[in-house]
């Protein structure tokens, strides 16, 4: 399949999946968060129809969970470049029979997509409090992609939780430095966290990532903290990362 | 220091403090919860004069405490029976100058110690929802340390928060199961969750515990999530342990 590339857009490959994607150092690329968020989402063989990429930039997530489930999945996406990159390379992986794209702000989801039909949402979301002071990229699509510029925790909650059927989960990579709010809005629009994993540089040191699965209509706790994933192994990834990127780990 | 002993009573060593501590199989004994507590938390020096221990049970946390700090340190315990053993504790460790206990319920600290007078509050406190159904331990002393039976989780919050200034700490020990509602009722009372460090059983396993440290009217997030705490190695202590424990890693 050949698709149009615009000047500043590169075709990088994840190798474990075996998917291609169009990315630029000066509109989007995906980072380690969508391919830990992608792996961190459990899809059911039968069950799982309906998926939802929330926030879906150029389409990362999307694509690669593409590869373990034969679920129709919505990107939602608000920047129309990022849209543009996302179809392009959902039609260089031949996937337009199972990927459609929703170049729309995420409130207006459900003119989209049925309330109460989707079986999983996965999400990785800006995490930046859009703060007047806050230094913000200059680069407009990534600033939007980082900073609550467009949208908030709170809608972005809101939007996932109304698509959601009733116990049907929302998947999401997060910032542990705002966990708190990430668990407060969960509750407070009906999503009981069940799942959570940090994700640490090294062992030692501080969480810098955190992955959350949430059930719609969940009773109240029942939460586990899996093990986390460590990312480098002295300047190396380990083996686990590898795996992630790879598909070895050579 | 002589004192006296019930039949059941036993007294246990914390060798890395040079503690002693009354223990009863049959009334309360105090687990790893309580050590590792104590080690989570931070005093300052110069500045923290007024320590809480809130939970107290027979009073491991803070004769723990006291060997970290020359604060006062106020015990607060609801079971007359195990603020006695705190008490002889106490005398037997030769520091009735600096500890001193409340046998009350938590609800009514404030008539002993003044509100927005303590620097630190401390609390392992029982961590299972009285469920008309959930199955507690028949013997009374451990169902009410261990169930929600005098107390809850939000009666807790709200007694620390209303003793504590402002800035000052909150230090908890909780299980991983009940984290929204730890996080939701610590933000619903003024205290802000900054610092999350997860216990392990081994490396690979789920999170048994959970420690936070939140400050009372702190800036919301900001939440760093420290590398966990590993209890076991094989069928042994971890080096960790084993120093929290023994002084050494031997």
């Amino acid at each position: 399949m050949q698709v149009h590339l615009n000047e500043d857009e590169r075709i990088d490959q994840l190798y474990s999946k075996g998917i291609q994607i169009i990315q630029s150092k000066t509109v989007f690329s995906f980072s380690l968060d969508a391919v830990f968020l992608a792996d961190f989402v459990r899809t059911t063989q039968h069950k799982t129809k309906q998926i939802v990429d929330m926030c879906a930039g150029n389409g990362a997530v999307g694509l690669f969970l593409s590869e373990k489930t034969g679920a129709h999945i919505t990107m939602v996406e608000i920047q129309t470049r990022l849209a543009d990159m996302a179809r392009r390379s959902i039609e260089l992986n031949d996937l337009t029979q199972q990927i459609s794209v929703v170049n729309d702000d995420l409130k207006n989801a459900s003119q989209y997509i049925s309330k109460d039909s989707v079986d999983i949402v996965a999400c990785n979301p800006p995490y930046f409090v859009n703060y007047q002071t806050s230094e913000k990229n200059p680069n407009q699509y990534l600033a939007i992609a980082r900073h609550e510029i467009a949208t908030n925790l709170n809608e972005i909650v809101s939007s996932s939780a109304g698509l959601l059927k009733m116990n049907a989960k929302l998947f999401m990579v997060y910032r542990p430095d705002r966990l708190t709010d990430l668990m407060t809005a969960l509750r407070n629009h009906r999503l009981e966290p069940k799942r959570l994993q940090f994700v640490r540089p090294r062992i030692t040191e501080d969480a810098n990532m955190v992955l959350v699965e949430a059930i719609k209509d969940g009773k109240p706790n029942g939460l586990n903290v899996n093990r986390d994933i460590i990312t480098y192994d002295g300047d190396d990834y380990t083996d686990e990362v590898k795996k992630m990127l790879y598909g070895t780990n050579r």
